[in-house]
C-alpha cells in the first residue's frame, strides 16, 4: 500500500501557539484516495531539525506533505533546506505564481514588495503546483529510489489552513498521476445522545461479530454526538461497499433514532436539510448558548434559504422586552427552566414569523449554578405548528465544550421532534 | 536543557477524523515551563506502532507525555501497552479513580459496567493521579537511565481534550517534582489589522537589531490578527525579563494603536476589558457574521456583567421589523452597506438600551456578492453615546475564516474607535 507521512513545520506548533489543522485535513484526503498515512510529525524552524525530520520521513513512506515554513518572513526557512535536499543550484521564478501575487496583493490594496516578489521564487529542481488563494506556491519534488530508497514525492505547501485545504485536491491529483493507488473504504455512522460506554455496550454483539478487515473506530465529539468509523481494508470497491452496507444497516437498526446520519455530516447540515425538505424556516431564541446554534446554522453555505434569524437574550430584560417572554415566569421559574425556553422558543418563533424555533437557557459554567441547577444544567425547547417539546441535559465539561454539546443538543432536539411529527 | 515528546496515539487522528488539539495545549504548558518540546508525533492504535513511537520518543527525550487509547472500548489498547513497556506483571485498581468514576456515571444517570470499573485498573508499576472530571486515569512511568539511555518520565493520559487540559497541571507539577528545569520565557504581542507582510517591513530594523538569543516569530490568525511572539532562552528570569521589557517596548512604539494586548488575550477579552473598566454594556447586531461576535463575547466566563444580547438579522425583514433598519435604506443602498450597518448598530443599541453595540453586515461565501461587493466583503459599524464610526474590509478566505475575520474585526473596529473616544 502506498504510504504517506505528513510533517508539519514550524516553532510555533513545537511551542504550542497554533493548531495544527492541516495534518487533520491532509490525512482525511489521503485516507480517502487510498493512502496509509503512517506518519505525522512536527518539527522546529531550525535547518537541522527540517532536513532531519524530511529525510527520515523520505525513508519510511513514499509521499511525504510538508506544511509551513513559506511565509514571506525572516523564520520561514523551507526553500533553502529544500534547496539543499534536492540538490538544486538556484532559484527560477514561477511566472503563473508571481500573477497571482501581484492579483491578491492588488486586491488586498498593499503595496508589494520584494519578499512578496520573492515568494515566487523556487528551487529549480521543483515543479511548481500553483497557489491560487496565497502568495507562496506548491512545489512538488520527485525523488528516485536512489535516494532515499523509495519512488518519493515530497510535497511542500504553505501552512495557512485555507491555502493548504486549496492545495490539497491538486497534490493528490500529482499523486494518483505518479502511483497506482490501493482502496481503504470508510462508512462514518453519526449518532447523538448516547454516551460512548452505553454506545459500547449496546453494539458489543454486533462489534463481535464484525470479520478481521473491518475496524471500528469510536469518534466522540461535543457537537458531532458519537461518531462510529467502519474501515475495510484490502477488497474491491464493489466488495467493500457491500460489505459496510451489510454492517452498517444492522448498525443503525440497533441505534434508532439517535443515528442522524452518515459520513461528513453534522447536526446543523441535518437541520438545514430537513428545513429545505419542508421548505420550511427556523429562528432561534439563545441565552447560555451566546449565538452559537445561530452560528452552526449560518455556518452551512445558503443557510440564508431557511434561516431568518435570532434573538439573543443573554439579559433577562431582553428576554422578556424582545421575545416576550412574561417577568413572572421568570421570576416563578427562573430563566433556566422548562417554562422560560418554551416561551422563549414560541415568542422568537412568532416574532420571526418562522415555521420552527429552537430555544436554550442554561448554565455554561464556570461558576454559576444551584444544587438543584448545577453548572452544565440546560433546558432547551424546539417549537413549530404542531407543538413545543421540551428537554433537559447536564454537561459536565469546560464553558466551551458545554457551549457546543448544548448548541448541538438543542439542534437535534428540534431533528428528532420534527422526524417524529412533535413540532 | 530538559525535552519532551509528545505522543498521541489513535487512527483517527492518522486518518484526520479528529483534531489534535492536545497537542498544542500540552507544548504551550511544557514551554511556559523551561522544558522544551523536540517532537510531536502521532501514531495508530495497533500494538506495535504504539510501542515503537513511545520508545523512540522515551530515547530521543526525557519526557515523553502520551495521550489516547485509554476509552473503555476494544479499540483502546494503550493500556496493555503500557504494562508491556513498564514489564507490569498485574492491575492494580485505583480506588481514588474508582470513587470518580461512580461519582461521574451516577451525575450522568448512567448505569455503572464493567467495562467502566476496569478503567480504574492501571498497570502494577505506575503512580496514578487521579482525573477529576473523567473516567481514565492518568498514569505516571519512571524509566531509569538503563532501560532508554535518560532518567524518563512517561505520562500517559486519556485524549479528550477537556479532560487533558485539565490533567496538565498536575503531569506539571509531577515533572517539576522530578527535574531541575531550565528557563525560556515569551513574550506575545496580539496586533490586529496589519498584514503579515506589511507588518514584517515596518519592523524590519527593529527585527534586525535583536541580539542572538532572542528569536521573533509570527502568528497569523483570522480571530486573534498576527501576534508577535519573542522568546529569549539562557538568561535569568530578571535579565529576560529585562530584555523582554526593552524590546516588546520598542516594538509596540512602531506598531501604534494596531497592537491591543500582550500574551493569552484576544478581541473578544479586552472589549470585555474595556466594558468592564467603564461599567458599560453592548449588543451586537449581526448578519453576515450569524451570531459569532455574540459567541467570541459570550465565551468569556462572566460576560454577562457585560453583554446583554444580540439581534441575528439574517433576513432583511428581520432587520426591519427587530431593530428598525429602514426599509428604504435597504433597498437604496443595499444591506451591505455603510448606511445599514449604521442603522443597525444604532438600531440595537437603543432597542436592547446597551451603552454601545457593534454591527455587522456582508458577504461571506462562497457564494453571492457583485463586482462592486465581492464575497469576503464587510460592513461593519460600532456605536455609542459619541456617535457611530463604520469601516469596510475585504477577507478572501473561506466561508469559516471569513466569518471569523469579520467578526475579529467588528470587535477591533469597536476597541480602536472606543479608545480614540469616538463613540
Amino acid at each position: 500500500m502506498t504510504t504517506a507521512s505528513i510533517c508539519t513545520i514550524g516553532d510555533e506548533i513545537l511551542i504550542g501557539q497554533i493548531l495544527d489543522t492541516n495534518s487533520a485535513f491532509i490525512s482525511r484526503a489521503l485516507n480517502k484516495s487510498g493512502i496509509k498515512v503512517v506518519h505525522i510529525a512536527s518539527c522546529s524552524d531550525s535547518r537541522k531539525d527540517i532536513l532531519d525530520t524530511l529525510k527520515r520521513c523520505l525513508k519510511s513512506s513514499d509521499i511525504v506533505i510538508a506544511t509551513g515554513g513559506l511565509g514571506p518572513t525572516k523564520d520561514d526557512i523551507t526553500k533553502n533546506v529544500l534547496m539543499t535536499l534536492s540538490g538544486s543550484k538556484r532559484f527560477k521564478r514561477s511566472r503563473s505564481q508571481m500573477e497571482i501575487i501581484k492579483n491578491i496583493l492588488t486586491a488586498r490594496g498593499i503595496q508589494m514588495l520584494d519578499i512578496n516578489r520573492m515568494q515566487a521564487d523556487v528551487p529549480q529542481n521543483c515543479t511548481v503546483i500553483p497557489n491560487k488563494i496565497g502568495t507562496a506556491p506548491i512545489m512538488q519534488f520527485h525523488f528516485p529510489k536512489e535516494k532515499f530508497g523509495r519512488d518519493n514525492l515530497l510535497f511542500s505547501m504553505p501552512g495557512v489552513p485555507f491555502e493548504t485545504e486549496n492545495a490539497v485536491p491538486n497534490v493528490i491529483a500529482a499523486i494518483q498521476a505518479h502511483y497506482k493507488l490501493d482502496k481503504i473504504f470508510h462508512r462514518t455512522i453519526c449518532t447523538f445522545g448516547i454516551a460512548e460506554s452505553v454506545l459500547s455496550k449496546m453494539i458489543e454483539k454486533w462489534e463481535d461479530s464484525l470479520p478481521e478487515n473491518l475496524h471500528l473506530a469510536y469518534l466522540p465529539n461535543p457537537i458531532l454526538g458519537v461518531r462510529l468509523r467502519l474501515s475495510i481494508y484490502g477488497t474491491t470497491q464493489k466488495e467493500g461497499e457491500e460489505e459496510l452496507d451489510k454492517y452498517s444497516a444492522s448498525l443503525k437498526q440497533i441505534l434508532g433514532d439517535a443515528v442522524y446520519g452518515e459520513g461528513e455530516t453534522n447536526p446543523q447540515t441535518v437541520a438545514g436539510e430537513l428545513l429545505l425538505e419542508r421548505g420550511a424556516t427556523i429562528s432561534t431564541a439563545e441565552s447560555c448558548t451566546g449565538g452559537y446554534v445561530a452560528h452552526l446554522l449560518t455556518g452551512i453555505p445558503g443557510s440564508s434559504r431557511y434561516y431568518w434569524g435570532s434573538v439573543i437574550s443573554y439579559d433577562n430584560s431582553v428576554k422578556i422586552s424582545t421575545i416576550g417572554v412574561s417577568e413572572k415566569t421568570i421570576k416563578k421559574y427562573g430563566a433556566v427552566s422548562r417554562e422560560c425556553v418554551k416561551e422563549m422558543a414560541k415568542g422568537v418563533r412568532k416574532k420571526l414569523g418562522t415555521t420552527y424555533s429552537i430555544s436554550t437557557s442554561g448554565i455554561a459554567g464556570p461558576s454559576g449554578g444551584t444544587p438543584s441547577k448545577p453548572v452544565g444544567t440546560l433546558w432547551m425547547a424546539a417549537s413549530g405548528p404542531k407543538g413545543t417539546v421540551t428537554a433537559t441535559i447536564v454537561s459536565k465539561s469546560t464553558r466551551k465544550i458545554n457551549i457546543e454539546r448544548f448548541a448541538a443538543s438543542a439542534l437535534d432536539l428540534f431533528r428528532r421532534s420534527l422526524i417524529a411529527g412533535k413540532i
